[in-house]
């Protein structure tokens, strides 16, 4: 099999990266990571090709040489972040949708029988409030930023160009990936994750939001879990239906701290200083936080139960199982 | 005000045209007209300078040109139709939702404050199978066509704009128009059409689909008044979903055909030929035929509530009142 990851150099298509070549989930010939700023790092322990590679996918040109070697899988993780593509219209259509759009078209433009499994994360962010108390399946989206908008967009691309046997989607609509690792990004869901990592690795944190907040979380691990299933999995069942919205864990960020002093202790609790900020609160009301995720549970995605178990990930896998 | 249809030339363009000239919405100052073949005819009895304009939106500096006077009202009708979106993806990709963009983003390009009301034409397409029984405003678009992924695209881009304070947008997800009068067009919905009008006009027609097939209906003068109420509209209430299922008649092919019979009688009737078609037949099944539209009704939308009264608007906006 031979597999490009596109946005190859961030946070979860590393961990992809790094999983395909531990675990590989087919026999892998040659695995190429896309980045657009530095080329990624090839994965430790790589014994097949990697290929890392800077490309911009709003060069249409760029993205059919990247689409050229028929990859089996394209894992399309590419994307501006919601903070981002909210103060940047420009920049959040240029990439979310004309870069996805190129991706898909590239693959169009082979033709030649060429059908590869293209995997798409898309975001919680494509629905806005109001809210029922649990969304379900059937629930409309309505999104109310332009991140939101544009990943509807792709997801349309995605289903339209599956419908017309163009390829072969899968978009996943991923929770809040929590706890990130490594520097702030600029989604301003980070603040979920900080007030776990910076405790943890012995760093005060300001907390912007009321720890009322309820939001729908999973770890990195099940993020790359997610994209290995939907990398794998049989489509059929999916129909003309080719978005999922993922598991996870519908929790409080009181919750959160309840569950970093049962691992940690009341210290590593006391870094986290509660300083409400007007326009984090306004943002985060607008977000969705509890799911059924039925279709997708049923098609054998799978996330954490707990918010233990979530900073258990985080200090395995991030931490070397070492608490402070 | 001034005034700009996109899709002028096309047959609710054209009745849109008419019916401001003769009932302006406000003091007319100037009317635009464009289309992509050949310019639109000023309708009769203009008093105001009307141009007529022939302009390629998939262009962006033509696009750019149109939206350069700034007109208060720009009304987005310009698309192709389902049939031809879904023989030809890059053409209705190219004009769906390139010229859709190039049309929201012409004024976002303006800036300065200006800030027009823009109305768009939407579908009822947006929805794809399996439908309850009747659809209510919480019904999730998924579409099934090219034609339906378009027009959902462009709905969000429409609502993010709207949302983002760049433009006043307005989404009508447009019933089928029926009776539609003059040639059939490439949409698969003008089997509705065709058996109402060419019996009435003296000639036989064939019936592709089976009598029980229902959907959803409203007459080419309700059309123009959705786009008048949708050019008027407080859209304060609107928030940030800016799209509505619009009223209509839920109606079988026998209906239309007992209605037809009640009207014009049995010879009339007799000029209809059931050939069913299995591939006509199969693009049918897949429409949604009954709706609420309980948001536009509550905001002053109103379409026909008899196929007898679809039948008698036929009957005097196309034929000057005149039966066979």
């Amino acid at each position: 099999m031979k597999a490009l990851i596109l946005g190859g150099g961030g946070m979860l298509g590393r961990k992809l990266a790094e999983s395909l070549v531990a675990d590989p989930i087919a026999p892998l010939e040659r695995l190429t990571l896309v980045d657009a700023f530095a080329a990624p790092a090839p994965p430790a322990g790589a014994t097949m090709p990697v290929d890392c590679v800077t490309a911009d996918i709003t060069d249409p040109a760029a993205v059919r040489a990247l689409i050229e070697p028929r990859p089996d899988l394209v894992v399309h993780l590419a994307a501006v972040v919601s903070g981002e593509a909210e103060t940047d219209l420009e920049k959040g259509y240029a990439i979310n949708l004309d870069g996805t759009r190129n991706v898909l078209d590239a693959i169009r433009l082979v033709g030649d029988g060429y059908h590869p499994r293209v995997v798409f994360t898309s975001s919680i962010a494509v629905f806005g409030a109001p809210f029922p108390e649990i969304i379900d399946d059937e629930f409309i989206p309505q999104p109310l930023t332009s991140y939101g908008a544009q990943k509807v967009m792709g997801e349309m691309l995605l289903s339209d160009y599956s419908r017309r046997g163009i390829l072969d989607g899968v978009g996943l609509r991923l929770p809040s990936i929590c706890v990130r690792p490594g520097a702030a990004n600029k989604a301003a869901s980070g603040l979920f994750s900080n007030i776990i990592r910076e405790p943890l690795t012995g760093h005060d944190v300001v907390l912007p939001a009321p720890r009322s907040t309820r939001h729908w979380f999973a770890s990195p691990r099940s993020a790359v879990g997610f994209l290995r299933r939907a990398a794998t999995m049989d489509t059929t069942p999916l129909g003309a239906r080719r978005c999922l919205n993922m598991p996870g864990l519908s929790a409080t960020i009181q919750d959160e701290i309840d569950a970093l002093g049962r691992i940690a202790g009341p210290d590593c609790v006391a870094r986290i200083h509660d300083e409400p900020d007007e326009l984090i609160m306004s943002i985060v009301a607008g977000w969705p936080s509890n799911f059924t995720a039925a279709r997708a549970r049923s098609l054998g995605f799978a996330a954490e139960s707990s918010f233990d178990e979530i900073i258990r990930v985080f200090v395995e896998d991030e931490l070397g199982g070492v608490l402070p």
